[in-house]
Formats: C-alpha cells, structure tokens, sequence
C-alpha cells in the first residue's frame, strides 16, 4: 500500500479513457470518470453517431471520436460498453490498435464468451491488460438519455478476471470502479455466466416462450389485452424490447441457459406434481414458503 | 322483448342481493349494484367481520348480517366473491337455504370445478338459476379498501352458463352484469379453464417455479436483491402473494394447467432449439416476432 501512494503520477488516475458504446451503461461511466476525476480526458466513440451526440450533450464524454483506430492508438483506458453481439469485431480491432500498455475492461452480460474472444483474437501482450467486467446497474430504460453517473452508486460491479491478468492491472481496475460508486467483487466467468443464466438469461428465455406459447394458441394481441391480467402482463414485459440483443446473450450464453432450463424443469415437474397430488398441505407448504422468500427479497 | 316491459316490476332489478365475501370483487360488485339501483337492498356477509366492516363504512354494501342461513332466505340475488377454495362448502349452504326462486352467481376464476360443485351438491330446482361468471377485472391490491364499481366500466364479464340454466334467469343476470359495467360474454367452463390456464395459472406456476428453481440453486434473498435484475423481479412478482388462494385456483384447475404445462414446455423445446442451433438468423426472426407481437398488445 505505501508502495502505491509513493507512485508519481496516481495509477488510479488516466490519462485518456476512451469509451466505445456511449449508451446507458457506457453513457454513465463516462459520467462517472468525469465527475469523480478518475481520467483527465473522457473521449467516446458510438456507431450511431446521434447517441455520442447525445453523449457529449449531456456532459457524458467530453469529445466525441471518428476514428476508431486514432481513439484506441491515444487512450490507457478502453471501456467496451457494447452489445454481446459486437464484441468480436472490436476484440479485432483492439488487438490492431490499442497500445501495449492500456487497461482494457468490458461491460457484457456473458463472460465466457468474451473472455475466449480474447484469448484467440488479441495478441499476448495485451491479454494481461484485460478485466472482463458485468455493472449490475441496470435502467428500465436504455440510452444515453437515462445515462448517469448515479446509477452505479453501491451497485455491484463483478470482475471476471483470468489467471493471467496484470496484478496491477486489476488492482487499477477494481480502484476506478469504486471510485465511480461500485462495489467491486470477483468471481470466474464460468460462475458468473451460472448465475446469470439462473437471475436473468433464463427467465427472458421463459418471457419470450410465454408469448411464443400464447401465438401457437392461436391468441391475437386483442384477446391478450382484453383477457391476461397483471401477470401476464408483468411476466413477458421484457419480450417486448431488445430482441437482437438478447439473440445475442441467449447465443453467447447456450451452454448456461441450456444448463439452467434443465434445472428449471426439474423445479417444475416437482410443482406439478404437487398440483396433481391429493395431499394439498404439502403444496401449500411449498407455495407459502416460496412466497415467504419472494416477499423477504423485495 | 315486448314481453319483458310489460313485467312489473322491472325484472332486472333485485330486492335484497347479498353479497358473500366483502373484498376486492365482491365489494366492487355491491357497490355498483347500490350505484346503479339494481338492487333494492345490498347486504354483505364477510366470515372476516372487520372486510365487511370495511365494507360497510367504505358504501359498497348497505348493511352487513351475521347469519349466513338468515341472509341466503332472504335474498334473491346471492353473488359468491369468495376463493376457490371456499366454493364447496358455501353451495352445500346454498343448497340448505337459498330460496327457490334466487338467483345464483360466482365469481371465481375456476369455473368447472364450481359448475360440478353446484351439479352434485345443489337440489334440481336451485341447478337452473346457478351462472358461474369470472369478472376479468382485477386490481394490483387486494381487499374492500380496494374496491370501487368503477373498477368494472368496460371490462369483460365472463358468463359459463350450463345447458339447464333458466333463459330468464341468465337474462337477468347479464342486464345486470351491464348495468354495472361489465361487457358480457359466454363461453363453456372448459373454454374458460383451458384459456385462463394459459393466461393465468400456468404463468403463475412459473413464477413460482421461478424461485423454487433459485432456491434449490442456493441463492439467499440477500443474494438475489443484490444480483437479480428487473426481469427476474417482475417475473416472480406474483408468486410474492396469496399463496393460499393459488394452491386453490392451482387444485381446482389441475387438468388444464397439466395441458398447459404440456404445451409450454414444447414451446420452450422450440425456443431452445433455436437458442442452440447455429442459424441465428432463425432465432433472431422469432424473438422480433414475439417481441412484436408483445408491443403491439400493451
């Protein structure tokens, strides 16, 4: 720890971030770099040129890039804020571009998928320089205009680091991320990919057949509307946005949600069968218990 | 139709309805059948004294009685607005006391299982002046503190009535289910099962399956509120109440809900091939398909 403090200049602090994918979450951490002086110049790079607009009006980023190749040449820090499905192509480029020496973090829901891109696409100097990462700092809403620095404030951020990260690329990458308002904690890919099959890959799985379910019996949308109640409703809520995105999570993340379906229908052969069983206490047992745990979470 | 203006009274009109269970239906149907003078009287009876109290002082009955066997030979509209699970025992009294020229309805949203109930357990003569209905217009809370006849403007009434019921008696019954508001519409009991099956109780099973599944996992509420997202939370929403009141709707429905079940998890097979074939074009089409088809519903 002294050995830290004794360092000209602060290793918590860069020189140029360089965000790619200036969104909600790439968006606020723009937002979070700049408020809490964690790099002197926060720079974003997004496809769609109307979101860094958006970005660098709000005071998101600082400037805007056209070049992607310049940007990753000049920047120490490189966040990748975009979707699943994109990473590859940039692991591409970063492999092209980025300097020896810059941090490199992401932001994905999948970790496996990303980390393997990394071992086969980027050359062995930058492989320790990367800390695949997942903020559990989510909106109902997505894009640069719901962006902020406050929606990290004592969310989770979980790092899946490999064996052969930097030490000191990881202990400067765990800083930022609690300077920005993270708590940060460690898992491996593998576990972490496990849990968000379970917490959120599987369950939009279910969201998406709940519709699929409801079309193959023949149920136009007026009937849904006139007839399905709240649950219903509130249950395929999130099948109604982002179906690209979540083509790309579900692909990404088939070996997990393959894994966490296959429990899952364990779990509900096992609720069936209480249904169909003429002892009610013990469904009843299992229901109260299941609702006691649900009103004990939130 | 011209036979009809010529009765005196005005047969769409009751003298004393009682209403069976004081809260969010059963109060809002009293109070529309006071707000629309269908009934000369509105009575309530709650076996929970402080609901038809609340009732009482909330005006969405006029008077509250202590005798259930007092109150059904007085009156001649008896709306039971009780769970499933107490139908049973509650026809065995209709049976014992009602008058023979009440009419008869529910409320719950099984309707086979109460159709057999009133088959096997009511005299012949009290059978035709039974239609078993299912209001479709719920309330994200439950209780009389909930209740309010505007809840029912517009919504579907769902009428099952049987091959006996007396023509009169169902005519009376969707005047009066208009009166109040509702729009009316029949189908058979086993229509309605098989659809609320689909729209309701099988989703409900999911979602308590939901956190079976991350119980057995060995996820801990702390965990959960720390790591889940939106999605998992809104998803498990319904299974966080009335345990008791879905062990019931969940019995009484079983073999719908077994057929659901069954048609579901071919879904879900469907989607998981997808999930996990190479052609992501495929997988993509269909989840902007359902995505599509979610958005163009609410």
């Amino acid at each position: 720890m002294t050995r830290e403090t004794s360092l000209p200049p602060d290793t918590s602090v860069f020189d140029c971030a360089l965000i790619i994918g200036c969104g909600l979450i790439g968006g606020s951490i723009g937002h979070g770099l700049i408020r809490h002086r964690v790099s002197s110049q926060v720079v974003g790079y997004d496809a769609n040129t109307a979101h860094a607009h958006i970005a660098l009006q709000r005071g998101l980023i600082e400037a805007t890039v056209t070049s992607l190749d310049t940007a990753l040449a000049n920047a120490d820090l490189i966040v990748l804020a975009v979707p699943v499905g994109r990473t590859e192509q940039l692991v591409v480029e970063l492999g092209r571009s980025a300097r020896p020496e810059a941090v490199i973090v992401d932001t994905g829901s999948v970790k496996q998928a990303f980390t393997q891109q990394c071992a086969q696409l980027l050359p062995a100097n930058l492989k320790s320089r990367v800390v695949p990462c997942h903020p559990i700092a989510g909106h109902v809403q997505a894009g640069p205009e719901h962006a902020d620095a406050g929606l990290m404030e004592g969310r989770p951020m979980i790092m899946t680091p490999e064996q052969e990260v930097d030490t000191e690329v990881l202990r400067r990458v765990a800083r930022m991320w609690r300077k920005i308002g993270f708590n940060t904690l460690t898992m491996s890919a593998q576990e972490h990919d496990a849990m968000y099959a379970d917490l959120s890959h599987m369950p939009h799985v279910l969201a998406f057949t709940l519709m699929h379910h409801i079309h193959d019996r023949g149920m136009c949308p007026d009937t849904l509307n006139a007839f399905a109640g709240n649950a219903f409703r509130d249950m395929t809520h999130h099948a109604g946005r982002n179906s690209r995105m979540w083509r790309d999570i579900f692909y990404a993340n088939r070996a997990e949600i393959s894994r966490s379906l296959a429990d899952f229908r364990r779990s509900l052969v096992e609720i069936e069968n209480l249904i169909n069983s003429e002892d009610q206490e013990r469904l009843e047992q299992m229901l109260a218990q299941l609702q006691q745990a649900r009103m004990s979470t939130w």
